[in-house]
């Protein structure tokens, strides 16, 4: 299986990151002013390899997927809203249906194991291998198989979108309680760390959460890689998501990640080829316990901290138009020179007083 | 004076806002789900007196002045630069000129007291009393005659613009330094918690610029109302700006606030007409020392924390789109009933498992 995944590149190019760096200390602003929008250009430019940026014809998939632990009432929600949420994104009445409007994003939905099955139409593409994952309280949620089929079927997704900018999604009843058991996995950290309120649980929800989880992990104590973990009680969009990312990293695309489900994806596959954490842009610090420990673990520093916790691609779609800012700001703001602005003062301000 | 300023009513309307929150929690989401977003599309709908808000012809607007105070070297830059990025923020080439181009937010520089003066184009108001304040370690930054011009040619400014929404916006070398006197002067703090570094100054500068500040402070010991100490250690553009969120907040428009300099303003103002503060969205929390602190006060929550300590309005175009993106969610989500989404688990999950 490892053999099969895409191969993902150290990109790290030292030379057009000191250009990038001298461009933007060129710009008409003092050195550093724009804070984390230069980083993030410096960071857009080094995917795309280019001094000036270009991000074309936007990707944002979301990746839905029903989960069999969803029966041990892990969720505040039932079942059926996860088709009935692709059905509503299809529609354009959800939230990020309103947020692609706006910002031009191409939609697309990808059904990667809701147990309803939807008709075709423009937006939706089927790629799925099970109707919901397996309850993984009572063994694994994949087959090997499904779990290898579905990362290549998000891999060869990813190599009929166009442009150079995937932003993930994902909908799924009950999968963050999935996405904690892969943190736990793959972090080492206690369950008690990574299991938060998901879309709305109380506090005795969330116990009850952690104690289903606790089980789940004790049945699975043997799964010890990141695809091992991913096949035991990942969820067939995370894997899917995985291998997306995978291919999307390994076409120097900019990945833009959305919360806590999001991470998941790219942390295993990260575990997996840890270059592609270099192709990742990190929309927000959601509100779900544990995902700000998460990105820490990962370095990700994200660049919205609104208390988000819907997923859907909310975030990715959010952040969106600061992407954009980075790019526009690197390619069109004059020079000193051009604009005939001087340099600050040549010696310390002070000294002269 | 202060009975010639704008009143500023208490738009406080229980009604609606209950029945915005009802509105917000019927969108096909988990409620409380989009965090910070359903705050600010509660707040602009209570400002503009709507459940369906729409915001119209934003109006970014650069208040621009020079400094008495630079003759001290309390800037890392030269007092010349203010004219020039003027021209450059005219041309285009400035940081808030991309914005402005990339969100279609109409910009206008006005010229507050600029030293130079500028040949009449589109997108230039001229409105200076003076070339420049005096400098405040001699006696006050401004007549009494000038300090009222520049409130009254502000507000008047906002009178002759359309829509509902004005971005504050700022330029002028040296103006870090007058926010600070303004801030320690309105809050009692401290000045060595009220000054920064500005647009570059190394940690000697800062201390220079403390040292000169605590001068001014002591030269101006008996300014104690909001206007006498704009009088006093103000600048022309805080000046200007304050009438113009007067007159904003007194018809309405939403005001979206920029960094330090503005939010020197916005305090100003708001010690004059409290209920100023209904009106405002905080965009960011800037890394010059002494901005967080001063929001903490002023009870403002910012939408972003990028590390920007570029002024002009950067930070107030870099958030516009989550302003419109609250507007679209409010009015654009399906409601639960509408998209045949199922509520959440009418009793706690954990109950039933």
């Amino acid at each position: 299986m490892l053999a099969m995944l895409p191969e993902v590149p150290d990109i790290t190019d030292d030379a057009l990151s000191t250009r990038l760096r001298l461009r933007l200390d060129d710009l008409t602003k003092p050195p550093g002013s724009l804070g984390r929008l230069e980083d993030l250009a410096h960071r857009i430019g080094c995917i795309l390899g280019s001094e000036a940026p270009k991000l074309t014809q936007p990707q944002l998939v979301v990746f839905a997927a029903d989960h069999g632990l969803a029966v041990h009432r892990v969720s505040a929600w039932p079942s059926e809203v996860t088709a009935q949420m692709v059905e509503n994104m299809l529609a354009g009445g959800a939230a990020v249906s309103v947020l692609a409007r706006q910002h031009a994003l191409t939609l697309t939905v990808v059904d990667c194991g809701v147990r309803r099955d939807f008709e075709p139409r423009a937006g939706l593409v089927v790629c799925k291998s099970a109707r919901g994952t397996a309850d993984a309280l009572s063994g694994p949620a994949m087959t090997p198989q499904q779990c290898a089929g579905q990362i290549a079927a998000g891999a060869a997704l990813v190599r009929t979108l166009p442009g150079n900018v995937l932003l993930l999604g994902e909908m799924g009843i009950a999968n963050s309680a999935s996405a904690a058991l892969l943190m736990s996995g793959l972090t080492g950290l206690d369950l008690a760390e990574c299991t938060g309120a998901g879309a709305g649980l109380d506090a005795a929800g969330v116990a009850h959460k952690i104690a289903v989880l606790r089980r789940v992990q004790a049945v699975h104590a043997d799964a010890r890689t990141p695809l091992a973990m991913l096949q035991a009680f990942g969820g067939l969009e995370m894997a899917t998501m995985t291998g997306a990312v995978l291919q999307a990293a390994a076409g120097r695309r900019v990945i833009v990640v959305d919360g806590f489900i999001c991470t998941a994806a790219v942390a295993v596959a990260a575990a997996l080829r840890p270059h592609v954490l270099q192709c990742c842009v990190w929309s927000h610090r959601g509100a779900e316990h544990g995902h700000g420990r998460w990105l820490d673990r990962l370095g990700a520093q994200p660049l919205l901290d609104l208390g988000l916790r819907l997923g859907e691609g909310s975030g990715a779609a959010l952040c969106w138009p600061l992407l954009q800012s980075a790019c526009a700001l690197l390619n069109g703001m004059a020079s000193f020179g051009a604009a005939g602005v001087s340099h600050r003062n040549g010696h310390n301000a002070h000294r002269a007083a």
